[in-house]
């Protein structure tokens, strides 16, 4: 009968868990949807208005037609300039009410939130950043943040809603609530789901989610993963935002191969990749750190101050104007007789003009996403690096074609009744390029490049591409972006990406030497009381006695208050407290059900790469150091972080030794 | 000046490894390139010849024109049953020379190797296994045994002559010989260029590294493999084997889109592939028991019936015929103007016999498989099982097209004027769910199916099947092939993929008492002579004294023994051992440096969830149990397997448990 009950709570729980991820996929499948519809209206309306049709964007208004001589859609006024002021005016609209409500409701909302997610995986709290306030207001203000035309895309905040979702999912069902490790697993499979409605490709989620998002990678999560993004990519697909049945914007096919006399151009992407990747961190992070010191009283302005360089400056470069997607799907195509927009493929039109006014908007995003990153609305990285890398790739695939064009006899392995140099094909790798530079992720990326655009013929174009940015980021480049912010905000991660390297020193060199133990059976509650008020320690070893000090446990602080908070006071201070498990006479205070009973414990001889490693894959908040059978020290992930710095600040350069090896 | 050395000594030894792992890449790529082109010669001088260029596949010399109206190519004799005698032979030849090298040179290169590297990979070593021998033979004999006819597949072999070639690469660099970690990630790091020449997949290589290899992923060895894979590939994809600029046989592009009255059809498919799943390693590891009980002696004569059964019974089916991938070329086509081989798509043509023919070939496809796998020839089980997967998926496909035509007015979402129904893409579904049945995968088998023919669009359907295949097997299956075959091999594997469930239980249930221990500084050598003749542990603990149990270290009894030969034996028995650092007098044995002062030390209540994750994913052979600093006993993966079988003997399916949760 008892194995029947528990079977039947086992089924259930399987079940529930099984469920709540199916709802999750839903909900986050949904609100992508609405966000993609919101955001292509709101981008839309700043530019005109759809006659009788006030809610659709440019795109539904001229369904069917061309849409440079659509009659169904008109600008708000005859007269340009006020045109150029409704721009404007309308930006700034939307962009000070994201900014207005990040501020009263959800603070936590601003920004991009990934850096905050990997650290709360790796089991570090961070009080309210995955609550409902916090889910609202930021679905809420992205599509204004978007629509605005501020230099920032939707994914980084669409992890974060994401996991609020499985957050607040997990937390509304009860057997999750006292179980982290498996909330976190909730938190990855979000996480995944997330990425995957953003880019609209879920296994690229997917393998996010284990790249970049776990600190470890526990086989289950991936499939929990796989199932939560395709149940969000479905939801996506069921709801077709896009009316094109497609998941995302610029689904393009390139039905050319690509030859090897382009590998050193593939290069040049790479390269390219790797120095936005190095450039753009390092100077956003200054920005950032600047914002700490002196602007943060003045979010609302600098976010209006921003929309307003943003907006009235982009309006006069034609790549730069478009929403960011909608110009990469022009930059990504291949110009073929069903496709002949904004002249690119005209091939009487000026190429010049085009490479220049390129190279133009890639500089001009690249400085104005250095400056918007890390503002105070909802703010992700990745799509503004795509669209800087597609830009600056179109530049460089149409300038090849012009030299092709002019020596085509140096190119005898190109068919001549084909096309050979297809500049869309570059536009789409320089977005790789610079993708895989600013997050320092490679798999992902070429996953997320070949869901986008389906161009199985390029995968192998795209993988050199990444790896030559990956090889750059490696030897000159500090991490990714999202790791700097960690670091920059002073969160305590240990990358599992990175080796460590403390040469042959032992556990000891790093250690803080024990001075707050607790004898098991020795202790009264004045003394327990004492070492509350006068250390500051979040935990405490429990030992056998001052004599014999071998290990018994460990106990937490908030434990041990909630134990006294929670009892019934009729002790004097000299009562004894009991932290040993068995059954104290009822003169004493059991302790015991709060101590941790197996905390790790390392020999003093143990090397600082084997506990690091430890603490990165088996995720400890503590370690406990023991020397002939006594405790001799107590390790924390701050200790082997401020360890490390102390250490490689004598050392030669650090970065390139772990990253390389 | 030490810095410099140190300096330039660091860069060579990046740089080396670096080197090694494109070597390694470019050696994988160049055999999967010769490979290719034998196999391809073999299967098809099965059945003729290439008049004027003997050493010419019927592809290559009926190139541009025709297959089945080709001049050039002839059949062996006009008189057809003579041509039936003669692809026997050739097979019985074929198959024959292969199991034959394979027992005399290398008997370690029989089967698919998949199961013995995932346990290598995970610490244990199997002698002579990655050896140059091995790898020699391994190569030699694919093309041989795949050319046979034979029901098996190349994919396996292919990580296992991989793996080889990173082994024995690794072995010649000397700075790996002593760094097992580093060595293992070299392995990783070819088995994904393994599968990425196997299937002309560079990304699935990497997942599948990710998702089957590692037993714990450290994600410096996902950019390993990357750069591994990405070398192979491009080195197959110069060699271009096939001579069509593709790296896989049955590239297709889908240009029609799914529709949402297809998915009870994708759910069905899925099933499929769990009972596949199920069913057939389930006779498989029945057919090896038998094979392993009974014909350990007449491998050469099993392997001859084998051949000798399937190629007289092949013959007469046109799909199982070909070969595995041409066939699955086949199947995965859509009918267009340009594709109508073997009346499959002819409308005129009696579809009622393509179904009974395609149902035919995927029962006996199953058959043959379970019988031929894990004979003594190098053979894999991915092809034949996705060749099965694909002839059900087209019969379901052809039933459900004959379905819609009879009944088009039930399908209103259909467009009049374009193809509803698509069997192809049911081939190709059918071929991902057999895939994700055999293998318990998920990601990789999605990203393998993706790259194989670029169906971007079928990326959801995918997914459905696979998640469908894997509900099933979680539910009702067993895990995947190779798993099985470890466990009936006996090797130690603690699977990283399971979670395993102990329940509350401590570590003190599972552990060993320690009887044998040793003093740090009181035993002699008469008392160490003795204690590795009277037992057979291969670790004995170290510790402080007879009476003061805390644990110093741990020895290999191999060290020892190394020890004990390379020492001059000028001391009595009672000269006394020292096995703690420090400068003893000379009158004592130094054996202090062959001491692990950092064996894992667990606490007697820890629970063994937590000890078993110890185990997986930092890796030690052997965890160390104290209580109050005292040793009290030792645990091995092996102690923990028998643990979790006696355990799990009493309690409800633990499969199911594990699985699902």
């Amino acid at each position: 009968n008892t194995t029947k009950i528990s079977w039947r709570n086992w089924f259930l729980s399987v079940s529930l868990s099984w469920l709540g991820l199916a709802v999750v996929g839903v909900i986050i499948g949904s609100i992508a949807g609405c966000l993609n519809i919101i955001t292509a209206w709101l981008a839309s309306i700043r530019t005109g208005r759809c006659v009788g049709n006030f809610y659709l964007t440019k795109a539904f208004c001229c369904w069917g037609s061309n849409e440079e001589t659509c009659s169904h859609w008109e600008p708000w006024f005859q007269f340009p300039p006020a045109n150029y002021f409704m721009f404007i005016s309308i930006s700034l609209l939307l962009s000070f009410t994201a900014s207005l409500l990040v501020k009263v409701y959800a603070p936590k909302a601003a920004g991009s939130g990934i850096s905050e997610i990997k650290c709360i995986v790796s089991g570090f709290a961070i009080k309210g950043f995955l609550g409902w306030p916090t889910l609202i207001i930021k679905s809420l203000c992205l599509p204004l943040a978007i629509g605005s035309g501020l230099s920032l895309g939707k994914e980084g905040p669409s992890v974060h809603y994401a996991v609020c979702v499985g957050n607040c999912i997990a937390k509304l069902m009860g057997n999750y609530r006292n179980r982290a490790s498996k909330g976190r697993e909730f938190i990855t499979a979000a996480a995944a789901a997330g990425v995957a409605v953003a880019f609209g490709s879920p296994m690229g989620g997917v393998v996010y989610s284990l790249e970049e998002i776990s600190a470890v990678v526990h086989l289950s999560t991936i499939w929990k993963s796989y199932f939560c993004a395709l149940v969000a990519v479905t939801t996506l697909a069921a709801l077709n935002p896009f009316r094109t049945g497609q998941l995302v914007m610029f689904e393009v096919t390139f039905d050319t191969n690509w030859q090897y006399f382009e590998v050193p151009l593939f290069i040049i992407l790479g390269i390219f990749g790797g120095i936005y990747g190095i450039l753009i961190p390092k100077y956003n992070i200054a920005v950032v750190s600047f914002r700490k010191n002196y602007l943060t009283n003045f979010a609302l302005r600098e976010v209006i101050y921003l929309t307003l360089l943003t907006a009235s400056f982009c309006y006069f470069n034609e790549f730069l104007r478009l929403d960011m997607t909608e110009s990469m799907q022009i930059l990504f195509r291949e110009c073929t007789v069903n496709f002949h927009h904004h002249g690119l493929c005209d091939p009487n039109s000026n190429k010049v003009r085009f490479i220049v006014s390129l190279l133009f908007a890639t500089l001009a995003r690249c400085g104005l996403t250095i400056i918007t990153y890390g503002c105070k609305v909802p703010a992700g990285i990745f799509v503004p690096s795509m669209a800087a890398g597609a830009t600056f790739g179109r530049a460089v695939g149409i300038l090849f074609e012009l030299f092709y064009q002019k020596y085509p006899s140096l190119f005898v392995s190109c068919n001549k009744d084909e096309k050979c140099v297809i500049p869309g094909t570059y536009a789409f790798l320089g977005a790789a390029a610079a993708l895989s530079g600013i997050t320092d992720l490679t798999v992902t990326v070429v996953v997320i490049m070949f869901e986008l655009t389906g161009a199985v013929r390029y995968i192998i174009p795209t993988m050199i591409v990444v790896a030559v940015t990956r090889a750059i980021m490696d030897s000159w480049g500090d991490k990714g972006i999202a790791e700097q912010m960690i670091i920059l905000n002073g969160m305590p991660l240990l990358d599992a990406k990175e080796d460590f390297h403390f040469g042959d020193l032992y556990v000891s060199a790093a250690m803080s030497t024990v001075v707050s133990v607790i004898p098991q059976d020795q202790f009264t509650l004045g003394q327990l009381n004492s070492l509350l008020t006068k250390t500051n320690y979040t935990v405490f070893p429990i030992i056998k006695s001052i004599d014999d000090q071998s290990i018994v446990g460990i106990i937490d602080r908030e434990d041990i208050k909630y134990f006294l908070n929670h009892h019934h006071h009729n002790e004097t201070s000299s009562t004894k407290c009991n932290f040993i498990s068995g059954n104290p006479n009822g003169l004493e205070l059991n302790l015991a059900p709060y101590v941790n009973h197996a905390p790790i414990v390392v020999l003093a001889f143990t090397t600082m790469s084997y506990t690091t490693d430890l603490f990165v894959k088996i995720g400890p908040s503590y370690i406990l150091v023991e020397e002939e059978g006594k405790l001799v020290g107590i390790l924390s992930r701050k200790d082997i972080l401020r360890f490390e710095y102390s250490f490689h600040d004598h050392t030669p350069n650090h970065h390139k030794t772990n990253a390389a090896l």
